[in-house]
């Protein structure tokens, strides 16, 4: 049984996150017409369309809707198949909608584990000002004023390390170790050659894994400190008070990109 | 009768171009409910809604289908509407659709034409290579295989200076002069922040005005040279020989940005 890893990028505005919704989860009411389809659900029934095979397709972790990848792996069991990687690549890229590519498949050791493997994460949120331009609106937040980067980094320094962030999880989120190790957290300006009539800031948080809506929370708490509603102070603070209604208020989803997941040498990825 | 002055930003994805199509040049058999509106018709339309008045809104040159900008200027002659530019601003950026966005409004002197008064125009190409991204794929032209920058940048010299463009202009264009000036032409690679899982090119072309598809021609052939398909020299050729058939194929619009227009200092813009 050959297990295959996928690395993927995706578009995240049109869907409703990475992970399959549980039908309990779904919303009452919603009109199902509207219901927008996962990210997984796409790649599984592209799989399932080429090979015949119901699979399942793990993923490092699960992004929010509207949370985009550049770097998404992931890893599917495929029974019967005996695809070339070439040849599922292809496959998977001539069915699947243009915002999910698949931009390398790998046959792996069934040790590989895309969640359970993963050493670090690298998230980065990235930031302009005033009107939201057209080509970036989807892909980054737009704030009413400039920010002080200074202030931010400032901030950013507390979350360094290893810290328990159960006050910045979401609300409906399980119940394990809420501690987690970041190993890089900053605030740069970076170039932007696409719409350049804005500044363009980029949030890097590189950690050993994240809390569901860790890095939109501490990005929303972030961008307080630089617009000046609170002192850089804030970020400690909070971390020692672990009191989720301190927080800021959590960073809109489109804002976030997942840009690389790192795995021990030895899987050769 | 206050003239305004209009600077915009779009994603020309979901328009038919900048021009409002006059019916006799729209496709026949096409399917009326699958044509798409165009940019100056979606502005038009917002600033009658806002000030009851038809008008005409005049660009610094028309854009094609898909092709963006991200700093296009323009021109409207308002004759009852006495309304403050910051609220007209406002007004049009809630009428609009978000892949339209106006970032200045300015009243300015009846002298000023957005079109004639304009001195020089810049547009940017951007090229990259491997598999559509799913964030750039409606704004970069991805190829194939790598290109030759150093090929691509003497090939675009021969280019710079007054030349006859007449064998660089698509097919249904008009019958005016075909010479125009170019004041400089290069590539070159640029950092893409979002996104940097491939390389990415920036083609700038800054002239005192272009023919109809004529930077996509240029593209085209220059491509060509990058690829390794024509010699450098080709450009020089091509515009001496002056035959249409000889040059490459017209670049994909949506590759294409209009990224800036000069107006004199007595306008004050």
């Amino acid at each position: 049984m050959p297990r295959y890893f996928l690395e993927l990028a995706y578009d995240g505005s049109p869907f409703c996150g990475w992970q399959v919704q549980p039908t309990h989860q779904r919303g009452m009411g919603e009109d199902p017409r509207r219901e927008r389809i996962s990210i997984q659900e796409q790649v599984q029934n592209a799989i399932q369309e080429i090979t015949g095979e119901p699979n399942t397709v793990i993923a490092s972790g699960r992004t929010d809707a509207g949370v985009h990848a550049i770097r998404q792996c992931a890893h599917v069991d495929l029974r019967r198949a005996k695809l070339s990687v070439d040849r599922l690549r292809g496959g998977l890229n001539a069915k699947l909608p243009t915002e999910v590519r698949v931009l390398r498949v790998l046959e792996v050791t069934p040790e590989f584990h895309a969640r359970f493997s993963a050493g670090k994460k690298e998230y980065a949120y990235y930031l302009s000002v005033g009107l939201p331009l057209p080509h970036l609106a989807r892909y980054v937040w737009f704030l009413p004023r400039d920010i002080d980067l200074k202030a931010m980094n400032e901030a950013l320094r507390a979350v360094v390390g290893e810290h328990d962030f159960v006050a910045f999880q979401g609300r409906r989120a399980g119940t394990e170790s809420t501690v987690r190790r970041i190993f890089s957290a900053k605030v740069q300006g970076v170039k932007m050659p696409l719409g350049s009539a804005a500044p363009l800031y980029r949030i890097s948080l590189v950690g050993s894994g994240f809390l569901k809506q860790m890095v939109r929370s501490i990005v929303g708490t972030v961008v307080e400190v630089g617009l000046g509603i609170r002192p850089p102070k804030d970020l400690e603070r909070l971390l020692t008070e672990r009191n989720r209604r301190s927080v800021g208020k959590t960073a809109p989803g489109h804002g976030l990109w997942l840009e690389r997941v790192w795995y021990p040498r030895r899987f050769g990825i």
